[in-house]
């Protein structure tokens, strides 16, 4: 072994500022045996179908060896992913199709045929952190818009951005679930949304993985309005399993040669076994009934968190019925400091949340005084237990 | 839906001229039934232990749902990883083990943390078509150097880089069964390069996809002689099975953070089904027979097809035995034109390989009189009876 002293290899400049998101160290705190988590964005295990998933491995693993060698993405897949995206209202065809390891994958394969040095981006000031971290080593000027509370998306200002000269590599949309928000896009926003990014050409990346999930009124996401300027980015992980690492895009079917190659760059763009997994549950025709299981359950839960909130956090809380998704958002009054709120939850209530100002792209310029509280990951029991121990802490805050 | 004529959103400007690579047209091309191919660098399906890995499956499954959620990198699986590099010669710690879904992601993962707009790198001038990929996003200025036939990368060239001013984010090398080349690193060069590295802090990437498939007496890799400038890749693809994407790295300590933010980003860094899998299939103590097996057997075919090369190639054609790996490199007389060859042996004789050129860093400035042959994939009868069918174009070509 050659002694080397402290020396340490230069790594990209963006990246020698990595740390551990602050999400993260929220997570691995709230992860404590004893606290009730409404931090974290996860489906509920007791709702996977487990028995049915081991059954199509057996059946998979059962047929020859060659499901196990490098093979191209399974076609018979992508025709069940059309069937599915029938069931959102969207018409697309298999050639449009790209299957990826996840949401996740997805996103980040789009913004690396997209964005480039010094392009900009377009999205709201609140917005999912994996998407930000997508966004990272391309180091973009993020031109933000706000998000009405009732309606999503503020589309005027992404007007005005457009109108000012802006030509974004693209525009990212939540457009029903929206994490962590729980709004959905008002329909004719959707409509001027697509207009705009017709008219200046700009594509839309609309994340979807949440949009199955839809308890009341389902609207069909932005991708039925253009297969031309909406990338729609779908995902097993809250339908199914996220172990699975199983999602899709549908894009324009010119961009699924380039998304090819930059996935075989990434991770080889075989059919990975957990492709053929999810191909061989789709074959029995059960995911249709789990999905109206989902729905019917992580309902019931959204309910009761309702219910729980509305009888025990103080009137000068405010927050709006979730349609869709895994997630409530809470304005609190501005006297609440979210930090300290989050602290004592934790010390004196064992009861965790994520505070609101985690998901602000420009760093604490958004969500000082909210909280989201995820519904889909704990039991009802869980939630009529928790809620009234963080309102608990919330009015010792207020008092 | 909204019409919108031609319009096409703007990629980023390297991903333009994105197009299926010639090594990829040349596998469809070689994929026709009745062709014998010694084209694409698969492992033999035969040799998976697919009823293992189908009960070790079983047994995760039967476990509890629990393995199908969002969870962190599987501790046990870097525990067995620490295992099998003692048996590549390498010490390493737990802490310095980094899980992959394969080692493309690896070098992706590696690439993206190490390179930024206009740093340069240093590879031999042919070396894996897959790594030319990973490049490609980051355009970086490639310096070159040569690689003997016996004793591999000219490392005298490599210093005379570093020497004059070079400051490469990484040197790549592919120490044991070099893909295409098949030639393994000298030791006295290992210690060489490991030394520059040390001098001129620069950064290796140990590419050792095939380490473990050494035939004669394996020599540990160049991590073995540093622990802070050799990055390691492993893989399970070619010692277990390559549809289940799982793979690692041996970094410092220091480097695990960054690593995991950056592929958080590109897929969420949780435990996917698969390395449950392997980690199960791992806990039967099975690999190290696996690994003998695949030796002996991939070994034999090696032989064999030394041996029709040595009685059907003209005396002009020139090539090493492979110490290691799944390739022959097959150097032909100038005269020779491999297009032209690859043209007519599928044609007219219905085998396959791929040119040398298809490696070339510089496009088509190396192995233009070359051939890379794959012996892992076809069976000793079909090494048997392609050879000298191959053999025949050649010598068509030469008389």
């Amino acid at each position: 072994m050659i002694s080397c002293g402290k020396q340490r290899a230069e790594l990209a400049s963006w990246a020698r500022g990595l740390e551990q998101s602050a999400l993260q160290q929220m997570l691995i705190a709230t992860s404590r045996p004893g606290i009730i988590s409404f931090a974290l964005g996860m489906p509920a295990v007791e709702f996977f179908p487990a028995e049915a998933l081991a059954e199509a491995t057996a059946c998979v693993l059962s047929v020859n060896a060659g499901v196990l060698q490098y093979s191209p993405p399974l076609q018979s897949l992508k025709q069940h992913v059309r069937e599915l995206m029938k069931r959102r209202g969207v018409n697309c065809r298999e050639e449009q199709i790209f299957l990826t390891a996840g949401a996740q994958q997805g996103m980040s394969l789009l913004s690396r045929l997209l964005l480039e040095p010094c392009r900009s981006v377009i999205t709201e000031e609140l917005i999912y952190t994996g998407f930000q971290q997508v966004l990272e080593p391309f180091q973009p000027h993020v031109l933000t818009v706000s998000t009405d509370a009732e309606t999503g998306m503020d589309v005027d200002a992404v007007e005005r951005h457009l109108r000012g000269g802006a030509r974004p590599g693209f525009i990212y949309s939540i457009t029903d679930g929206h994490n962590p928000l729980s709004v959905r896009l008002h329909p004719s926003k959707r409509a001027r949304l697509v207009e705009l990014a017709e008219q200046y050409r700009v594509p839309i990346i609309e994340d979807d993985a949440y949009g199955f999930l839809c308890y009341e009124n389902p609207l069909p996401p932005l991708r039925a309005l253009s297969e031309r300027w909406v990338f729609y980015v779908g995902s097993f992980s809250k339908i199914l399993a996220p172990a699975l690492r199983v999602g899709w895009l549908v894009v324009p079917e010119e961009l699924i040669l380039p998304l090819s190659v930059i996935k075989e760059a990434t991770d080889i763009d075989a059919a990975p076994l957990s492709q053929r997994i999810v191909n061989a549950y789709l074959d029995t025709g059960q995911l249709p009934g789990q999905i109206d299981m989902l729905r019917t359950q992580y309902g019931l839960r959204r309910d009761v968190m309702m219910r729980a909130l509305a009888e025990n956090f103080p009137d000068a809380a405010r927050w709006m019925k979730p349609d869709c998704g895994f997630f409530a958002w809470v304005e609190l009054p501005p006297v609440v400091d979210v930090d300290e709120l989050f602290r004592r939850a934790i010390e004196d209530e064992h009861v965790a949340f994520i505070p609101g100002h985690a998901f602000s792209v420009n760093k604490r310029q958004g969500g000082m005084s909210s909280i989201r509280l995820n519904f889909s990951h704990p039991t009802t029991t869980q939630i009529e237990e928790g809620i009234p121990r963080l309102a608990r802490v919330l009015k010792s805050l207020l008092s």
